[in-house]
């Protein structure tokens, strides 16, 4: 699948390294053509340099740039480019930005960049201003996700994966025993779509815990002042939630 | 131990007749001296009559008048009263009160009842006004436990078993498999004495997560949207959050 994965941080380079490994074509967004991050991360992973469409530095063609990466391990492509190259050919957006700056990321790509697509969005409103533990930004008294949903109502957002470290996201047996991974969204094909990507990082579906409507995407982004809380305490972000019940239920 | 339920609710109740079942001394307060609840509650529990002053009737005394409940399987005793009468013998008090209301209900008890003891706060500020599912209020960007502890600085405030429904906080292993209470407080002593009191439900103490200082309340009652919409996908509350670790953190 042609996906673009917005954000260079730690969040959107794994994410974006995981799905290459799947064989997507995946291309990085960030601000500028020439993120050294995003340059790096694509480089790294066979993909061309930066041009002013990422489609033209192989994204967008599994044939492109980035067929000379049989030595590697990656089946899919790498590619690089603005926030808007990087969706314009994505049949799925991934939003790995901050949760505080996400908006103004997608006005940047703007609405027919993203319309009819999935945008999986798994940030959060984390507010570091004040220090550690950050303070938890929800929007309108909502969410992120339902902020972005109302700015592009023609995009189908699915809030995911944002209740726990990025190396849990892609490798859910890096924490042993049952846990789980919640999905939001008001598009049940989107959802689906998402499940099955999910899967694909093998989350099993009996591990994946569909929310409801993407309301409920308040319900986690608000699951991370306890995230914030148990990393302090534990040192590490090797854990995860889990939801414990009756059987039957 | 001398023990005060604030409220009359299920929570309460449940509260209560397990602690009086662990051969403590409970009276249950509520806004009036005759509540039906309590005075229904406290019948079955072998305990007497309100009184004006709860330590008449039966309170504060285990050989009160609550003695002649041998035939039950309570070994403690059961009484209640106003809120200020159920607090003013009490060692340790219990808010099992709507979080909306905990604050003008301590008001109703003062300073006096509560300095020095260890006030288990389990309290949730939800907002029914606006329907199903209600909003989590969080006084002034924290938590009710904070709004409590701000109010009253000479109780020793606790904040623990709000994350679950009351018959699972009473029996842990109604939900089978590893799940977790949290412990939110300033005072090390006073968590030390929730925790013991924790142990003797059933919570065995590496089911006992200490999340720090009180305010880490709000994130345990920033749970509650998550919860609540869980509740209603599983159509029951006989589940439990659970923390997924790996081994040695």
């Amino acid at each position: 699948m042609k996906i673009a994965v917005l954000g260079t941080g730690e969040v959107g380079r794994r994410l974006a390294t995981k799905l290459v490994s799947l064989g997507h074509e995946v291309t990085m967004g960030s601000r500028t053509a020439d993120n050294p991050e995003a340059t790096k991360w694509a480089e790294e992973h066979g993909g061309g340099a930066a041009s002013g469409s990422a489609s033209g530095s192989g994204a967008g063609s599994a044939s492109g740039s980035t067929s000379g990466s049989a030595s590697g391990p990656d089946s899919g492509s790498a590619a690089h480019g603005t926030f808007a190259d990087a969706a314009a050919p994505a049949e799925l957006v991934v939003n790995a930005t901050g949760g505080l700056v996400s908006l103004a990321v997608l006005e940047s790509v703007g609405a027919d960049g993203l319309r009819g697509k999935v945008l999986v969005d798994v940030s959060n409103g984390l507010d570091f201003s004040e220090g550690f533990p950050p303070k938890v930004v929800t929007p309108d008294g909502g969410s992120v996700a339902e902020q972005l949903q109302k700015a592009f109502p023609e995009a189908r957002v699915v809030k995911t994966l944002n209740t726990m470290t990025n190396t849990v996201m892609v490798d859910p047996g890096r924490v042993p025993g049952h846990h789980n991974v919640f999905l939001s969204g008001d598009d049940e094909d989107a959802k689906a779509v998402v499940a099955e990507l999910l899967g694909s990082f093998g989350w099993t579906s009996d591990r994946i815990i569909d929310l409801g409507d993407l309301s409920s995407a308040r319900a986690a982004e608000q699951l991370l002042p306890l995230w914030l809380r148990l990393y302090g305490k534990l040192g590490t972000g090797d854990f995860n939630f889990a939801i414990a019940t009756t059987p039957g239920t």
